[in-house]
């Protein structure tokens, strides 16, 4: 799919799939990782018109350089929406582990809270919930997110959106202004943001990605069309660089990858 | 494939498999948790068998309740190979957690553990290294392992390999006699034996595996050869419960997934 056209159709589909997964699983509610951002925003939001308040749990995980800003809409968000939560600061964990690895570069970090975040969200869930996860199919192509932690979710009903989708059905289910208007950070350092980190803003990325991945446009009819080159190649090294985030990690097989999906089945 | 008959010939394919996966991706060297089991010992022997000793970097992640012996095996491992080390202790780690969220079940905390130690690996593979899976057959088919823990990898040399299979392998690569001699156990808390828990030896279960999932023998077929019929239900019940665990976890797809293989390939 390109662009999503038509924003109730689109959030329509989203919410009965929603319905759908909780009753397949017999499992009693979502749990999410609210961040304050627009993305874990609208998944709260979606949820929430999908099955009511009780069946969402939401976590606010701040860190010690996280922004006071994020824990507040998050807990905006919360109050709004009269959903069950709960806080918990990730920062003595993460500092137990650097008391022990040493002192570490701000990538690395941000790479540790957000696993430090998935941890906390599957225990969260144990027993009874499935962890929701909120990685948009711009961050997918273009590998911004961290493997075994927000890229790491027990179902995803953010991941055949776009970004510039996002915006278009957090629009359409009223998600707070200030949160549809907020710049995009991953808020893992002070100042980051997502757009400053990717060098162009998601509209530009995102009009190139549906060109390169949906309308499998080639490289010569993007550039005619008057696309940067420098943003073909930051784009395209971004996707190469990150195929093996989108891919099962490799088994060494000795013949034929083994199957059990004849046993599992109740005719069996 | 069924029981591996030939050892050489599936060492061989394991060791070409590991020199061709480092080369591929330009990194230095393997990241394994070195337990003091037989599976991770294997794994061991396999890269070094492979690449020589400076291509493997072994952490040993003890928790608070793990068996001194399990931390002593893995450092006899260490010396006999000649492998750089380290040792990081998951248990600050895990206290503070505990301390936010209240203490926890037995299995909760083992799959804490689990995942701490996951986070750990990934993170001493910053920037240079592959983490090293290894789950075995086996425990994928039974879903005996943590999800985003010791189930999540770079790659993994042992996941084409039953329990039976590691055995024998073990014994090929001539890994300490009292490595190989150990009762299984994923030593999550005192007294935890693999094979109490699942109620079966690993040999009977490999034996069923065989016969379930890779000659796809009937339910009857099966009954028919004398195998207990508790072990069979046994099996299914736990490769049934596991099913999730072994699928890519869902999204919320609008029209088809999308691929972008076609621009990964480099002749775009």
């Amino acid at each position: 799919m390109a662009f999503v056209r038509d924003a109730a159709r689109a959030a329509e589909q989203i919410k009965k799939w929603l319905q759908q997964r909780l009753r397949e699983t017999g499992r009693q509610e979502y749990i999410l990782g609210l961040s304050g951002g627009i993305d874990s925003a609208l998944a709260a939001y979606m949820v929430v018109d999908a099955l009511g308040a009780d069946a969402l749990y939401c976590v606010l995980l701040p860190y010690r350089t996280s922004s006071p800003d994020s824990l507040g809409d998050a807990q905006h968000i919360v109050k709004e929406l009269g959903v069950q939560s709960r806080v918990v600061d990730i920062t003595a964990m993460a500092d137990a582990f650097e008391a022990q690895t040493g002192e570490m570069s701000p990538v690395r970090r941000g790479n540790l809270c957000a696993r430090l975040r998935m941890v906390t969200l599957f225990d969260q869930s144990h027993a009874k919930g499935l962890v929701l996860g909120t990685s948009n199919k711009t961050e997918t192509l273009l590998g911004y997110g961290t493997l075994n932690g927000d890229a790491a979710w027990s179902l995803n009903p953010l991941g055949d959106l776009y970004k510039t989708d996002v915006r278009l059905l957090a629009k359409y289910h009223h998600v707070p202004q200030a949160i549809q208007d907020k710049i995009p950070s991953a808020d893992l350092w002070h100042g980051q943001t997502d757009e400053g980190e990717l060098g162009h803003s998601y509209a530009e990325i995102d009009t190139l990605l549906v060109k390169m991945v949906d309308e499998k446009q080639s490289r010569a009819q993007i550039l005619a069309d008057g696309t940067d080159p420098k943003l073909v190649d930051r784009v395209l090294s971004l996707i190469r660089g990150s195929a093996f985030k989108r891919q099962a990690p490799p088994i060494a097989w000795l013949s034929q990858p083994f199957d059990a999906t004849h046993v599992e089945d109740p005719r069996w």
